[in-house]
């Protein structure tokens, strides 16, 4: 007689690598959180947690369990060297693009999604990104260092371009960053009401999403680092995912900044469980 | 000189049993609790946080004060042994019937809705159940067991039968419950702007309300062993207690799974003290 | 060499005093709390986690870098003897209004707002109150005591007397409290609606705004004493701040009421330090 | 039919009062209290977390279930007001002595010994205090009052006199309180190891005992306003208990100072429950 | 390419069922908790958390990457149906021993240990027990149910016999356990120190050691259910567990009892992994 | 008039730097924590929390207000860049030594120990080191990083050599670790019953202590990001602490790897103040 070794996954995604249309995978990094670390946690709480979800969304009328998905578990990140971390996501995320993988990265802080979102543009040169987050994230530095969770979607900007970052539901920044972003995004200050507008022009481009929980009000994501009020509802992220159903190329998503430790009710996690779910269904299309 | 024990009750419930027209009691059991227990500690949480309230509901202008209800404690439950725990429910239920006491009853888990609904409909074949809860309960079985939380509506459509049962709020289910639903009962996915017909069409007959706290988004309710994100604020339950003032013939009512150490802010527990108050003002006509 | 010691302060408040238009305090006084104190641990949460914020508003496209704001850190209240507390407050406030500045009192209960406007009213017989509150605040006194948190509005009505005091959000209250209130306030239930007539009509005369957080809805401020379900969100509240902007003549405000330790998720702290931001850009014309 | 409203009371002490030969109850008054509140928590925690023991003691071979306990409740405190706190407790404790109880009262802050005491020694002019605690409470006064938690054992001086008081386990305090103490009353510092000894000379004459549950080690009883590095262990506690079984004269005695919100394990709410339940076996002759 | 799906396992246990020597798994049951439930959220706290252990034990001077052991998950519980529970655990136990497998088990509450300890005597017809464990769990049924962590002990007597288990560290129970183990068990009351003479006796019998993490001072395990104050330290756990290398037929154990929840540090899950390394290691002859 | 910003210093540390004997300052760096981060907040809970002690030690018979210490507050760290962090500390430090300044610093992890350590051992080439903790922390690397939390005494031998490191209470560790030491460091396991006999040769040499606070038991310091069970008792610590009296030459001290966090009632916050005030008393010769 044999047995497997306990394997813990992400409800739902259970299928071989191989077989598997997208690949989930976490990113317990939070080496330059300023404020308060925590999101190297998240995905150590959102697997078992995932399971107090139905693997069926009433929303999207879709379920995991007709999907492929592997959950390739956590990379190991080398502690206090930001560079060496960069570099071993970027490497990891080429070889899922290379083997025809879309993938969820679940963070970690933000920087994290530099090196995923620039694998994603080698592969698509014509990347567009939604980026939903209750921060500009558009410092040029921040504390004397380029490599920061302050300036991840400046950093993305110096490969993409202009005309390339959609922003939504930002509420807190310099009066420098609003002004950078008036010339070099698009930004939809405090709401997601125009997401539904620019998900009609972006219907044909490779898309890149990113999801900062943090947009969320504390009051429904208490559990991040930089708890920021006055954000959106969930009922407002659910509807700006539902018209993320007419893209038609969606090639990778993250959903970054949970902080399970700050919440001990564990409503933060079940929040990230969900949204989870929900993107990885618009991915399987 | 002589002096009474210790004595603790909600908050303007202190009349005598005999003279009093609504019994409230809890039920600490949450033995097929699946993912997080802890609802046996509501009421033991309730009753203290109930003094931070006021008897007065300015929604309903309504006081307890005014109201004659009896806090008769909590019954004690059997230790993993589920048939028992629904056979005591049951035979105590039946007493307060026959004593024409109307009853508001607090959970412990969903499942206990089971024996107190089955005594209503014992006394009034007539029943209705307007049933406010994230998740469908129709399940068949649950992990085997007939008897189980997930199950516990399914179980009273064995007795009350087709048309009987009208459930709001719901946000999570089987795609093969949401399915059995369209043949079995009415369902309102996600929000409660139908209560105010369906009250209309119920005004006559008898009606019994159960709700499932976890209706409630884990924002205003993170207290709770199965937080489903994307739930209703308290103002729409408020408003959803408004409409059953119309209701001619409440015969009792239960306001279940609050799991108060999973908040230890107590909003949770507050949350369910205010709707605790708001329903007996209901049940006081 | 020489060197200050350690300085800690709210961000973006480190004018000297002689040179400050604007004065930020603390008053860690809870001593008449009756249901939950932890009020007196407001300001020593507030300074360090208002770093999470940034000094620019936009909202209110300001930034506190281009206000002159000192924060004089926090009065030392005697234990267990309200009389002298109210004495202590009361003494320095009348300091701060005759240097002719403005202030910012965090509380604290709501009873320090008691001689913080009774200083105001003395140099402005002409005063008007703004209180944004879930409580009506209007015993005449509570558990035999004239002062107390549950009578604060009522012990500034001594002084001030009819038309002088508007009320909005209130949902907490004996049915006396609310009949009194018909006589002698205005008062909103539920809500902010009418806040922005209110401003129209007080524009030039002498206004004191005093915020009990407890106002918002416990999801948004699950960190307060006594948290009474079915509030304001907080983009209700920033809204009415928003209004605040046409009043000419603010002299001060204070905002009261957060309990920190119960929100262990620093989420209730991240809304009090935001809100004192935008009331410390409101103060600042 | 008639029922008794819902009864609260510690483990075993469910005696009527004219039956009893020990009245237990609590105070919840912590006003006081300069550094961190929530004694007036002390005992709605510990009544439901009694259930958790047995009311047999292996260490002393006695059963509550053979004792005649009554569970008077918790005194109602004025809020803010310290001296008429004082006399509220001076009249019930003196009640109690009038009906010939011996009573076990249950803090609240250390202050609230103080009139329990002066009860006790207005009956027994004779009056010994044995005082277990972290701290000498010997102040004259403490931020300007003489009433406060840091001078209780110095108010009890002032009628007792010298030779009356004996304090163990003190590891903190001024020099002067040391100095004082030198002069006035018997104190071991650090340590119970001369409980044993004193009890000898105790033997015969009245006794009371105050227990500051803060004399244990942080690590054994978190739950307290002032934690202090250094202290007893539990089985030294049980010990000195064990010490006390030798006298013949013990009138009354009171465990104070736990803060359970601080230790949401719940073991030094079960620290205070045994003690309690030692004590009250102790006090059953 | 293809890679293995995202496996967790306590660390350095890493073996293949097959080639290993002992297997580790889990119970997730506590269904007959009558105080507070969560020991079914042992394992999914224990297995992040052992990455903060080495595998080398400076007390045993051995290392867990030198023995072959197999972490084989944990078992899937009936819910609400306790016979059924143990019928699982007593099959796959069972299965375990015809492989010839020792094992050790981790709770769940201490009724797990029952089925367990069956199936060990199945093989072992000359069984011998030794109880480690703050309380007695000797009753002959709890509440009305013969299947209760109350009565653990009890069952297996009931096939086990006298002269078979000895029990250290008891401070809990009945009048009539204390009395009941007399005449039936051997049972060191409150200490370990005669661990090491029946060790001594033991020597060359099939052993099966249960230990009730409990039976360790509360402020050494906050993390458990019933928190019982006056406990052992931790270095008198790891002199016993030294004592236990003379043991030359350890045939399984089990480590019984954590609840994670309540204890938010992590320093009793932190015990609960040190201590099953050290029963790894003692099992690893 | 004028007044001072609000200044936020530990109890009893006012003095200008320039009359200063002592300087007390903090480092917030985590940023090589491989398992649980948050020492960065040690020093923001320490000072608050200072003041629940007393100036006055009775065990030393010395009082902070009869010292000149100077809080310098905490060192500004930059985020993810180890390198470049070990550089403001190694500067800083020096700074203060060519003051002729003694000084105390509180951490942070523990690697921040090897800059201060280097900077002492610039100027008194024959340093030794007293070193008080639960980990070895001789990697000569880990995780691929030579700068690492783990590596903090190798990395000081790099420098310091043989004969000159005196490590006790080491409980944890791997096997090549323990062999390391022996032949290059004294390692006493466990315990620290030799300090007093090594004392006794270091009396008249410069001597550094470092003091990792999770050398203590969990149950005394569960506010650690790695607890390691079977520790010191604090009795033992303040022992150690009464021997280090007889050094004649201590340079410079450290209290490092509180996680403030991770023990919400304070109780290991205030161990951290008490060990911080005995080392200041024992520093101020």
């Amino acid at each position: 007689m044999n047995k497997p070794l306990n394997v813990s996954t992400f409800i739902g995604c259970e299928s071989d690598y191989s077989n598997s249309e997208i690949v989930l995978f976490g990113i317990p990094f939070d080496g330059t959180t300023s404020f308060r670390p925590g999101t190297r946690f998240a995905m150590q709480a959102i697997r078992p947690d995932s399971y107090g979800l139905e693997t069926y969304s009433p929303y999207l009328k879709k379920d995991l369990e007709n999907c492929t998905i592997y959950d390739g578990g956590d990379l190991e990140m080398p502690l206090g060297n930001t560079q060496k971390a960069m570099e071993t996501i970027l490497e990891y995320t080429r070889g899922l693009i290379q083997d025809n993988k879309k993938f969820l990265m679940v963070g970690g802080e933000h920087l994290v999604s530099f090196p995923t979102i620039q694998a994603a543009y080698e592969k698509y040169p014509d990347l567009h990104v939604i980026h939903i987050d209750a921060h500009t994230d558009l410092r040029d530095e921040f504390l004397g260092e380029k490599l920061s969770h302050a300036a991840v979607i400046r950093r993305c900007h110096d490969f993409l371009g202009d005309g390339r970052i959609f922003q939504f539901g930002i509420r807190s920044g310099t009066e420098q960053e609003f002004e950078w972003a008036n010339e070099h995004t698009y930004l939809e200050p405090f709401y997601l009401n125009t997401v539904k507008d620019i998900v009609e022009k972006l219907r044909d481009v490779p898309v890149y999403i990113t999801i900062d929980l943090d947009v969320l009000d504390p009051s429904v994501l208490p559990g991040t680092g930089t708890p920021e009020p006055g954000g959106i509802t969930y009922r407002e992220l659910l509807n700006a995912i539902g018209s993320f159903q007419k893209l038609n190329n969606i090639v990778a998503a993250d959903v970054v900044e949970l902080s399970p430790q700050y919440d001990p009710s564990g409503a933060s996690t079940a929040v990230a469980c969900k949204t989870i779910r929900e993107m990885l269904l618009t991915l399987a299309k």
